[in-house]
Order: structure tokens, then C-alpha cells, then sequence
């Protein structure tokens, strides 16, 4: 088992996503983290698919990816060098002793503060799973009580 | 019809994905955006559902994605005052001549370039979608090679 990346280009059809999860489903596959937006094209969609699995099947799902009428392109982004980010919006808990650690924390993290109340603060930050989840680590001592995450989006390196 | 924005807990089970997406296909509507990230708990996923709809029909879908058995937690982001946030990767072209005004268009909305090639410039940019939509208008001048957006996603403000 490994983890794959795919990158996939479909018409905005309605239907398309439930066909594309039912891929996955029908095989006891998990898709791990799924971001599905916009294209240059509005009616056209991109979903970066990330899912844990072994290459035998993943050959196979890759195939039925590519024969669905939907589908314009996929492309293997575990075959390719790229650039991967994420997005997660945390919401901790914090008091007036503790919102200096925490904003200590969040600039070491390139992260920025979005909102804040008085019991609480919201941090935005952006970068390779790792460092979210290592931020997440650090947070995690003050309390967190929310967190949104995008999943991982990638785009290949280079022309 | 109107914007609508669900934030839904799930279990991480297989199919779950496929039946949420089911249940919007079912009724001719299309997700315009949806973002599955991993949550503080590693079996429970949080999805982020945009979707253009029908009061009427929305109530409906609502109730039955609270009925679905990997449900635990659907909460209509539309009722709330939120934090919204996109983030995009955005590949252009590029050469010596345009270089230096698509760096400085990326200092504007405070994106940053990530990769760089000959012929190519590809820069990471988060915020709310008119922000998105904004600097990849500007960038169209350019010639844009691919865009890879996460979808949206939203918390909500304060406590």
C-alpha cells in the first residue's frame, strides 16, 4: 500500500462526483483528502484525489477514471515532481495568558490570525501536510476546538 | 436559488462519500465545491459542501444527510457568520519581460511564488473567492497554463 495522488479533469456534470466516489467505494477504497474546484473553464472542474492503496488497483481505478464520460484527463501526480500545499483554519481555545504563546506560534508558522474572541482564536495556515500537522501538534496543549481543513492540492513543477 | 455552505462530520468509512454525493446528484444538483479534510480525530473527516439550491429542496437534502448513519454533525454555514478562505495554485507563463510585473501582482494580493521555470511562474494564493477570482483575472494577460483550487472553506467567527 502506498499513497497516490490523482489530478482530475471533468465536466461540471451533476453525477460526476458520486461516479467518480463510487470508483473508489466499490473497491473498499478510502479516498483520504479530496479537493474539488475550479478550472480557468467554469464548466470545468479539477479534483485532486488522495487516496492509500496498492498499485495493481490503483492501475485498475486509474483506468476506469480515464473511461467515464465525464472525464477529460487524469494524470498520476505520484509520477510527477510537484508542488503540494493545504489549507486548515484551526479554532483554539485561549485566554489573556495564554494568546502571546499562541501568537508566538502562529508567526514561527508563517500563520496568520483571522479571528479572535475571548475565549477563543482562529489561525489560518498554509503548507505541505507536515506543517500543518505539526502546527496542529503545537496547538493542540491549549485546547483546539475546531478544525477545517481543504485537503491537499498539488500542481507539477516546471513548464 | 441561492449559495448554500455545509459543514459535515463524518466518519471515515468507505462510501461515505459516494452517498453524501448521491444525495445531491439524485436531485439535479451539482456540488460547486467541496473540500474533505482530516480532522483532530484521524477516523472523522470534516466535508465542506458548496452548493447552488432551492430553499426548499436544501431543507430536504439537509435532513437526509442528518439521517445518513456516518453523519454526525451537519451544521448549515449559511445561518452563521463565517470565516471563508480558498487556496489556489495558480501556473503562468512566463519570461524575462513579464516576470517582474507578475511578481509584483503576487506582492499585491500577498501571494507567493512557489515555483519557477523559463517559461513558467506558479504562484500560491489564499483567500476569500472574489480575492481569488481577482488576481487570476489579472493574471489571464499572462497566459494561465493550469489552476489548481482547493474549494472553499469556512468556520465559524468567535466562540
Amino acid at each position: 500500500m502506498r499513497e497516490y495522488a490523482f489530478s482530475v479533469l471533468v465536466e461540471n456534470e451533476f453525477g460526476v462526483l458520486s461516479r467518480i466516489a463510487n470508483l473508489f467505494s466499490s473497491r473498499g477504497y478510502n479516498i483520504s483528502s479530496l479537493a474539488v474546484g475550479e478550472t480557468e473553464n467554469p464548466s470545468i472542474s479539477r479534483m485532486i484525489i488522495s487516496v492509500l492503496g496498492e498499485p495493481k488497483v490503483i492501475e485498475q481505478i486509474k483506468k476506469q477514471l480515464n473511461r467515464l464520460i465525464n472525464t477529460i484527463k487524469v494524470v498520476d501526480l505520484s509520477e510527477y515532481d510537484t508542488v503540494e500545499r493545504e489549507l486548515a483554519l484551526i479554532k483554539i481555545s485561549s485566554n489573556t495568558k495564554t494568546r502571546a504563546d499562541i501568537f508566538q506560534i502562529a508567526e514561527v508558522f508563517r500563520a496568520k490570525v483571522v479571528d479572535i474572541s475571548i475565549t477563543t482564536l482562529t489561525v489560518e495556515v498554509t503548507g505541505v501536510t507536515a506543517k500543518i500537522e505539526a502546527i496542529i501538534e503545537l496547538l493542540r496543549q491549549f485546547g483546539i476546538k475546531e478544525i477545517v481543513r481543504t485537503g491537499r492540492i498539488a500542481i507539477t513543477r516546471g513548464a
